[in-house]
This record gives C-alpha cells, sequence and structure tokens, in this order.
C-alpha cells in the first residue's frame, strides 16, 4: 500500500492527508486519536458513491453509533436550505462537538458538509474523504466551505480545517473521463503556477493520469496537494499569497455563471478554459511571453482537452462574460483582480493586477490574434 | 472622556475593546485603520435603539455608502430565517469581504450579525457596538456567534472575532431596570468565578452600577471586560479553560428552555437563579462552604434581586429542570457538565465534575436545606 501523508499547518490546528489506494480501513485507529470522545458518527455521502462503499465503512465504523444520509450534490442542493435541513437532522440526534461528521463525496459534499460542521454548535470534529478527482487535489484541501447564494458562487461560507482528509484512489475507478479532466483542469493550474518540474512531468505523464495508473494518479495528487498547502500554510484566510490560487479562476466563475452553472460546461472545464483565457491576458499585458501559452496550449493539445476551450476563444468572448465578473468576492472595487502569468511556475503577486473594464474592451478586441 | 481599552490577543486577530460615554465620535478613524478598504457600510440596528443614535451615526460615518437595516432583536428572530435574509440583502447590495458590517445593539442583535458577518463570503468586517448592559460586559466579547434551532439555544453558530467592539454607556440611559439587573448577572458572575477583590467592589458599589453613575459603569463593564477576555485568550474556542465562564449557565439554560424562552425569566434572572443553584450543587457536593452561598445570597438580597431568584429555589426545582439539561451543547455523554464553586473567585476545573443524572435526583430532595 504506497501512501502519502501531508501535514496542514495552521495557527491552531495542524492536519493530514492521506492519499492511497484502498486506505479506508485506516479510519477507526485515527478517529481514535483525532476524536477520541466520539461517539456518534453522521456519514454523510454523495448519492452517486457505489453502495459497495457504504456497506465497507458500516463495517470498518462497527464500534460507533452511525447515521447515513445520502446527499445529492448538485449546484442547487449547495444552498443554505440544505444546510439548514441537515443540521436538524443532526441536532435531532443530538450531535455534539466531539462527535465526528464524515463528508463522503466530491468537492459540493465536501463544501457544504465542512460548512455544516463548521456552525453546528460553533465547530463540530470533521473528516473529509473526498471521492472526486478535483476534490482530491483541490477542493479538500483548504478549509474553504460554504454554499451557494442566489447571487452567486460560494457566497456563504466559512474556512473551517477538517480533522483529516482521506483521499482514496479507488474511489476513482467509476469516475467518468469528464470528472477526470475537470480534476486535472486544477493539478495542471497547481503545476503552472508554482512548479515547473511537475508541469515537466506532466506533459510527459498526463497519459497515466487519465488511465488512471495508480502510481501515477497518486503522485499527480500528492503534488497538487503540496503546492496548494504551500499557498494554504502561508495565507489560511486568503488575504494575500493564498489568491494565486485564483489563476484561471477569475474568467471561470464567471463563464460559470454566465453559463448558469449549467452541466453544458463544468467547473474544471470553465477553469481550462480560464487558464488559457487570463494566459492571454497576461501575453496582451505584455507579462508573459508568447511561447509560455505556446507550451499550455500543446498540453492540453496532447491530452484532447483543447475542444473544451475551443468555444471558449472565440471573438467577442471577453465582452460576453465580463458583465459576470462583477460580484467575484476577490475585488473590491471597480476594477477586476486578476493573477496573472509571468512564467511556467511564476505568477504575478495577488492585488496588484487590476484590470479595468475599458482594458478588457481592448483585450477583447486583440484576443483573436493569439 | 474616560476611556479604557483592553485588547483582545487571539491566534491570528487582534482587538480593541473601548468603552467611555459618547464616544462613538471616534468611529471613522478607527474604520480607516482597521477597514482601510471599506467603502460600503451596513448597519444593523435594534429596533429598540432609540432614533438620535440613528441621526449621529448618519453624521459621523457621512464619508461612507450607508446601508441602514432595522432589526427586532427577539429569541425568534435569532434564527437561519432572519440570517439568510439579511445576507440577501447584502449580496444585492455587493458587499465584499472588504466593506464593514456595523452591529447596533443588544447581545441577540451581536449574536446574529456577527454570525453574518462571519459567513457572508467566508468573513467579512465587523464591528460591535453593544448596546445593553449584558451584551457590553459579555456577549459582545469573545466572538461567540449564532442562531438559535428549534432544538435549543445558539445551536448554529461560529466563532468570529470583530474588528473593534465600542461600548458607549450612553446607550444605556434608556435601559430599563430588568435589563440592567440582566447585565449585572454576568458582571457577579465574572466576580465570583476569579475576583475576590472585584466580589469586595461590588458588594460597595453595586447600588452606583444600578444608578448608572458613569464612573462606576464604565469600571464594572472594565473589569468583567477584563475577566471574561482572561479566560477567551487562552481558549477562543472553548475547549477548556473559557468553560469556567459557564458558571450558572448549565441550570440556567435549562431554565429558560423549560420556559421556552418566554418573557417571564429574561437571561440573567435565569442566571442569577442557575449561579444560586450550581453554588448550592457546590455546597452539596462539599466543594463549597455554606458561608460562600451566604455570601453571595447577601449581594442578591442587597440589590433586590432576591425575588427573582424565589420561585426558582423552591422544591423540587432541579427535577422539573433536569429534563430540560440534556442537548446542552457542553456536555459530550450522559452525564452533566458543570463548573461548580469552591469559593469566591475560584471555580472547579471544566470536564472535572460531570454530575450524574441520579446525583442530582438526591440534590433534588436536599435543595430546601440551603
Amino acid at each position: 500500500m504506497k501512501v502519502c501523508e501531508i501535514r496542514f499547518k495552521g495557527n491552531a490546528e495542524n492536519y493530514s492527508v492521506i492519499i492511497g489506494k484502498n486506505i479506508l480501513k485506516i479510519l477507526p485507529k485515527k478517529i481514535e486519536i483525532l476524536c477520541p470522545k466520539a461517539k456518534k458518527i453522521a456519514l454523510i455521502i454523495d448519492s452517486n458513491i457505489p453502495n459497495k462503499f457504504r456497506r465497507d465503512l458500516k463495517k470498518i465504523l462497527k464500534n460507533y453509533d452511525l447515521f447515513f444520509y445520502s446527499f445529492k450534490s448538485n449546484e442547487k442542493s449547495k444552498s443554505i436550505t440544505t444546510v439548514n435541513k441537515l443540521l436538524n437532522k443532526l441536532l435531532i440526534k443530538k450531535f455534539n462537538r466531539s462527535d465526528l461528521i464524515l463528508s463522503i463525496g466530491g468537492g459540493i459534499t465536501g463544501d457544504v458538509v465542512g460548512f455544516i460542521s463548521s456552525i453546528l454548535k460553533r465547530g463540530t470534529n470533521f473528516i473529509n474523504i473526498p471521492t472526486t478527482l478535483l476534490a482530491q487535489v483541490d477542493s479538500a484541501i483548504g478549509g474553504k466551505t460554504g454554499v451557494n447564494s442566489l447571487h452567486g458562487k460560494n457566497l456563504i461560507g466559512s474556512f473551517y480545517q477538517p480533522k483529516l482528509v482521506i483521499s482514496d484512489t479507488s474511489f476513482l475507478n467509476s469516475l467518468p473521463k469528464r470528472e477526470m479532466v475537470c480534476g486535472y483542469a486544477e493539478i495542471l493550474k497547481h503545476a503552472i503556477i508554482k512548479d515547473k518540474n511537475f508541469f515537466g512531468w506532466l506533459k510527459k505523464n498526463s497519459r497515466d493520469v487519465f488511465l488512471k495508473k495508480s502510481d501515477a494518479l497518486i503522485y499527480a495528487i500528492k503534488k497538487s496537494c503540496e503546492i496548494k498547502m504551500f499557498f494554504v500554510n502561508r495565507d489560511v484566510n486568503e488575504k494575500n499569497i493564498r489568491m494565486k490560487l485564483n489563476f484561471g479562476h477569475t474568467f471561470a466563475h464567471a463563464i460559470e455563471v454566465k453559463n448558469r452553472y449549467s452541466k453544458k460546461i463544468n467547473h474544471g472545464e470553465a477553469v481550462l478554459s480560464g487558464m488559457i483565457l487570463e494566459t492571454k491576458l497576461s501575453v496582451f499585458k505584455k507579462i508573459c511571453n508568447l511561447k509560455v501559452l505556446e507550451k499550455i496550449k500543446k498540453v492540453y493539445q496532447e491530452n484532447n482537452l483543447i475542444t473544451v476551450i475551443d468555444q471558449f476563444s472565440k471573438k467577442n468572448i471577453i465582452n460576453k462574460i465580463t458583465p459576470f465578473l462583477k460580484n467575484d468576492k476577490k475585488n473590491d472595487d471597480e476594477r477586476i483582480n486578476f493573477i496573472l502569468l509571468k512564467g511556467i511556475g511564476k505568477t504575478t503577486e495577488p492585488n496588484k493586477n487590476k484590470v479595468s473594464l475599458n482594458e478588457l474592451k481592448k483585450f477583447n478586441k486583440n484576443i483573436t490574434q493569439y
């Protein structure tokens, strides 16, 4: 069993991310150490998870009072209403701070369950078991929790760290290609903003990641978590350096809002588009060399990702998505805050590249030339 | 102008509590330093606050985009529904993390507005202006925020520190006697659990506090905040020593739940009752000398508080309130967690005095002898 462990070092809390294949059996020992007073465990499980895992968990955790809740995860159920319903279920069962809430599912499940854990009795033990590649490499790391509002995505939430993250790659066996692409987008982002060598590794090994070869998967998840953790450790509440992780995401969010979070384009696909657009913006602003854009595009081509972004490279695309940029929570005035690219492994500093709406109009006129 | 300043020293944050009379005019300078990027200010104001203060604040903060929201504070409006409504109002106005939310009101207002601030875009600037004695000496200090659920009080919430607390005693001019008693209960509690000298001062000067003499008020608020801060600084998330502040509150909460938070008995009155009952329990458990109980009773008598607690000293009272103890969030098993009294200024350690339901039955039989 190949297992990696990464430590998060926050102000008050520490926790591990454990990555491996078929590793759920470590749960009881970990819970004994991390939540010694837990008697009840709520298992909030994405309804898409194969039943096998439910049965496994029931056996593995047989010494606890178990409460299973099926969670239908989609952007609509990522709401205050869902939070309220689940809180009521836990309160009826008299869950205490010292009991444990387990999230088993993708990013949406983790975000909602993490948020619930953070506000149930002002903070209840929480362990996150991400089951999609996207959640394993990104959303399960860093303690961002939250739900959507009518006015935008993730506008209501908290910073709350789990006691433990277990990324078991056996969940990925049943993951569709499109979902793999989704996680891959964030892996690639992490390489682009921070690690030239890892970008090189991805150029050679991305195929194995998509083929779900265990070693490649575990390595890619581990590197990805390390890079994310690097930023989170230095800036838990996202006041500065952590914002670098938003590369690609300013446009990505706007694309998702414009599409009303429809299934036409998922988060990872929006990020893939966003990264290309923001690299182009970096070239347009003369911060970045055209060759860098070419290198990134090549990785897209070799992994058949180019069709995804094609539709978002068209004429007038920036003008179309600009109206949806405004209420992004990273802005603190009328100009738009971007993380731009200087080269592979290097971005601009947060809050140093505010782009006015006028500049975006000019960029829109010039975009077809890249 | 007599002004006191107390510093909170948390892991990541620091903030001041400023106490004085007619001190709201310091706000603009403080906001400039603490929230330099703020453009919009939401003023969420308890509907009971005299209009004069609204007008004053409008003048004082004239350089900002102001949004006034009237908040009808009661235990019913302290709900997720209210939180959701207010969040929507702020999101429509495109409030950002760097803008500012001001709470102007009593404990309920501060708890709800603090909670909203903590989850709006995962944490928005928050300044608390408590306007009741209870809020000034207790709930505004320590970062506990939250709302009630159908299943109990304050079951949903977060730990979130404000950028600043301003306790202006001029708000107390219009405060009814019963509300003064409410705050006084917590002041007295702080003295009883931590500070023999302050308890001595209260024996002599409580009269002046009730007469709202400025110097006595400011001193009592300051001492009270210092004692609360002592515990909060050492244990922000209430895992251990901070629980000492729960003295009197285990029974008090049960009394409030039993009465369905009706106006027959308010929080302070429940705490006054709870402190007497828990001191009696301490005597019953032979942790505390009967003389200590007598000393505390004397302060009650001299300040005409005894009628409040009379009804809760009657036969069978413990049996009546015990059923309402169970879902208190401080318990982590079937026994009830109490902070008991060893003497004036000294309590037992948290989690060291779990009392079984059987013991409470015996105590119930013996209570009339104290």
